[in-house]
Formats: structure tokens, sequence, C-alpha cells
């Protein structure tokens, strides 16, 4: 049994809450927009079986609390990178495997290139990088990516979180509109809508969408980004439904990652890993002990 | 003293509200969003005293009804223009100056273009025109209009609707944030969350955005449109703080106005009209009376 309430590690700048569960190799999971650590409910409690998974919130999200408040840049990929770093230090863990989506994503990508001695290998579901490029501010996606807009207005946390209901709304229409298992998350919606009207997490989740504001704009003027390729093995399961995070984005992952596997989710979109976990498990069983990729 | 409650016209397909004041030539007032005919406050009462000054609301804004209720497709600008000209019949006009801002400024010229012989004059508060063209769908406005895609979405009226105090954050951030003069609605805020909250109007407001996105899209597809320009005696009176409605985005008003005359009102922003009504007025009084353009 995992609980779910979880622990604290104490950074300098942060009280991290974190789901610990399992023996093995060292895993941390990290979670995207709107999602927390209970993200990986159905993945912890079957890898939990083989490895040490370690499932964190980030600052803004959950329940880990940033001891200086808000900053006004927001909270960008590299902050929260950092925020790993001192996490992994405080833990003691010396390498480990990233699995991420969405933030996470970013923050992965932003920790392996930062710190690479420290990764193992990298698994994302579905994965926001740079080869997305000028498509970000392609006119014919922003029915769909309005809301990062949005999320960088000064009434945006006040309006959503006006009332439960409100946030309920909310929240309802991205667990519903981003997934291609439409139901997946029906028993879940009040345990999110809880965790976002608690501990500020609505503003903190949009800061988020303005720290990493100045890098989305970057690439919609410059297009992809000249850096350097990840090395460490990289697995890719991407659900086919992903409204935002198109299957099609997919094309440029060459030019980011030396050496990657691509599994199209046929019956997912954005949550992958609560959408399908069965498969979402079998996958990073088979990836993180090394069978595959 | 103006009756701001209005009376009632009755066409096939709506119970049009509107307010009428005055004695003269007929000029027609057309609001925008988020606007209804009390939008012509500050206006009416001054113009009243030369002209037969008429203000309705648009379906789905204000008091006018929609009989046959909302449509799948939206309110797009020909069926706007198309409820004008049967406002006009019903009440015998046979010729009328519009005046006009925002949505309205749509339907102007839709009813220009369609029934020339019906306009004498046109007069525009910032002028949603064909020469906008590709820039609606420039990533670097998107800032601004987000709003456009949002209004389109199945939950964007229960969550503004989902209590009086999200109303009163939706629309201040508009009537604050595009306005110039800051403080123009703080007095009228109230009665703003009143109107919009009743008779479906969020509902009705976003129905627009809805009906005009297959235009815009167009635009941003082939830019700007090759239409015959419009030959009736033009005044554009345009904020040069509207953040939306740039005023950069005048270059190209004499592909689609054969006779304009544009001002450029320096302490304003996107509700000249509302934010300076003595510029708007004198110069409203002027070109009405064919003292100039």
């Amino acid at each position: 049994m995992i609980d779910w309430t979880g622990q604290r590690a104490e950074t300098t700048e942060l009280s991290i809450s974190y789901v610990r569960a399992g023996q093995g190799e060292p895993v941390i999971f990290l979670h995207g927009w709107p999602e927390w650590k209970r993200s990986w409910l159905h993945n912890l409690p079957v890898l939990a079986e083989r490895f040490d998974c370690i499932a964190p919130d980030f600052r803004g999200f959950g329940a880990t609390i940033a001891k200086s408040g808000r900053l006004s840049e927001g909270t960008p990929p590299q902050l929260l990178a950092k925020d790993l770093r001192d996490f992994t230090d405080r833990l003691g863990l010396e390498k480990v495997a990233l699995v991420s989506h969405d933030v996470g994503s970013f923050v992965a990508q932003q920790f392996a290139l930062a710190w690479p001695e420290r990764v193992s290998r990298l698994f994302f579901v579905n994965c926001a990088y740079p080869g997305v490029g000028q498509r970000w501010g392609d006119w014919q996606l922003f029915p769909e990516t309005w809301y990062q807009q949005f999320h960088q207005k000064d009434f945006a946390a006040a309006l959503v979180g006006s009332s439960r209901e409100a946030c309920r709304i909310y929240f309802r229409h991205f667990l519903t509109h981003w997934t291609h298992q439409k139901h997946a998350f029906d028993d879940h919606l009040e345990e999110w809508v809880d965790n976002f009207m608690a501990n500020d997490n609505i503003q903190g989740g949009f800061d988020w969408y303005v720290g990493v504001s100045r890098f989305r704009r970057r690439m919609m003027q410059d297009g992809a980004l000249d850096i350097p390729k990840i090395k460490a093995p990289t697995y890719l399961l991407w659900g086919a439904h992903d409204p935002v995070l198109r299957f099609e984005f997919t094309d440029k992952l060459g030019d980011y990652f030396e050496r990657h596997t691509l599994e199209r989710a046929e019956d997912a979109g954005h949550f992958v890993h609560f959408e399908v976990p069965e498969v979402a498990n079998a996958r990073l069983a088979a990836f993180l002990s090394g069978e595959i990729g």
C-alpha cells in the first residue's frame, strides 16, 4: 500500500512533499499540469514492486511549500531543475532514472542537460521538447493553446478559484478534453479540486506558465533551439490523441535525443500514464530494468 | 432625460430592446462586447439634442430576446446585419447613419456592403475591418487575443457565470485592460455584472465569437479579404491605446473605405466613446451633421 499523504524533504528553498515506495534502482516521477504527485496513482503501486519510486510535488503544486513565497518571474524550468537537483542531493541519490510528463518533461530535459552524470535513463509520457519549435506559435494550434496565455493573466487564478464550482468547471475541462479515455478522471475530479483549491495551487500552477513563457516565445520567434543532444537512453510513450503535444510533433526527436525509442499509445491522449496505466506500467518496467530501449 | 429601460420592436426572429431619444436625422448606435446599448450612456444625452438616436441590443446582449433560442453556429456578422435590416424595416427607416464599435463595426460594414442605399454615413469607434488580415493570427498578438478562443469553449460561460464574483472578475479585467482611462467603468461595474448575469448574456456574447470565428480564420489563412470598398462617407475615431484593435492596423483602411477620415484619439483605448466622451461627442456631432468628413 502506498501512503499518498507522503513525507517531506527540506531543502534551502523548499519543503518538498513526496511519496516514496518500493526498493531497487531509484526512479523519480515528475508530474505535469494540472497534476501533482497523485497523478502517478495507477503507476507507483505496480512499479514499487521492482524500483525505489519517488514522486515529489513541484513548487506551486500539491503540498510542496516554497519558503520564499511566489517569484515575480514565475517558475521557469531551470528553477524546477535546480529544485530537483537539491531534492536528489537531500535524499543522497547520486544517479536516478527520470519518468516525466508535461511540466515534468521540461524539467527532466533541463536536468539531464545540466547534470548528465546524475541521470541513468529518461522515460517521457509525451514530451514538451524544443523540436516543437515555431509550431507553438501556429494560429491553427491557437484553439488549443489559449490557456497558456490565460494562465499568465493577473486575474486568472482569482477567476478559477472564485468558488469550488468554478475550479471544478475549469479542471474538468482539461481532464476530459485532453484525454482519449474520457472518463479516466471521473472518480478523481473532487480530489483534483481539493488539491487545486488548497495551498494557492491554482496560482502556483499558473506561475509555471509565466515562468516558461520566455522559453516558448523564443521558440515561436527563432524556431527549434540549437542545443546539445541528451545522451542518456530515452523512451517516449506518446498518446496518439494529445490535442496540444501532438504526435506529429515527434518528427524532430532525433535532433534532441541521441538514443531514443518512440512508441505511439493508440488509446490515450495527454495523460497516458493515467488513461492506459497497464500499457504505461508494462513499458516503464521493461525500460527501467533495461529490457528495452 | 433618456429612459434607459428602453422600448421593444418585434421582428420575425427577435424582440429587440432599444433606446430612442431626440429628433432629427436617424442615427443607429451599434455596441460591442462586453457591452450593450448602455455603452452609449455618455453619448446619447448629447447627441439626442440634434439627432434621432436609436441604440438597440444585439441578439445575445442586453434585453433583446431571440425567439428561436441559441443557434449552433453562433451569431455571425451576416446574421446580426440581417437583424439590423429587420429592425430598420420595423421602424420604417429608409436610410440611417450608423455609429458602431467592436462587434457593431463588423455589423455596420456588413450592412453597408449588403444594402448601401440604406446607409448615409458611417462612424466607427475603432473598427474591426478586413485589413487586419493575417495579423489576427500573429503569435505576438496571442497574449491579447486568447479570449477569442476561450469564448468558443463549451465550458466558458459556465465558468464566468459560476457566480457573481466570477463574472465581476472577468468583466472587470476587460473594462480596465482595454481602457486607457483606467477608471472609466469603475462606477458602472455592478451594472455590467447585472447585465451579463441576466438573460444568458454571458453565453450570448460568447456566441458572437463562435459566429465570427470562421471569418477570422479565413483572414488568418488567406490574409486581407478582396471585397468591394464601402462608398458611404466614413469617419474613424480610433483609440491610440487599444491593445487588440491596434492603431497600427489602420494602415489598410484605404483598401476598404473609399472616402474615409481617420483620427487618432490619444487619450483613449478600446472604449473611446466611454473613456473620452467629450471628444467622441464633438466628432460625432460634426460628422453626422456633415460639418466634417
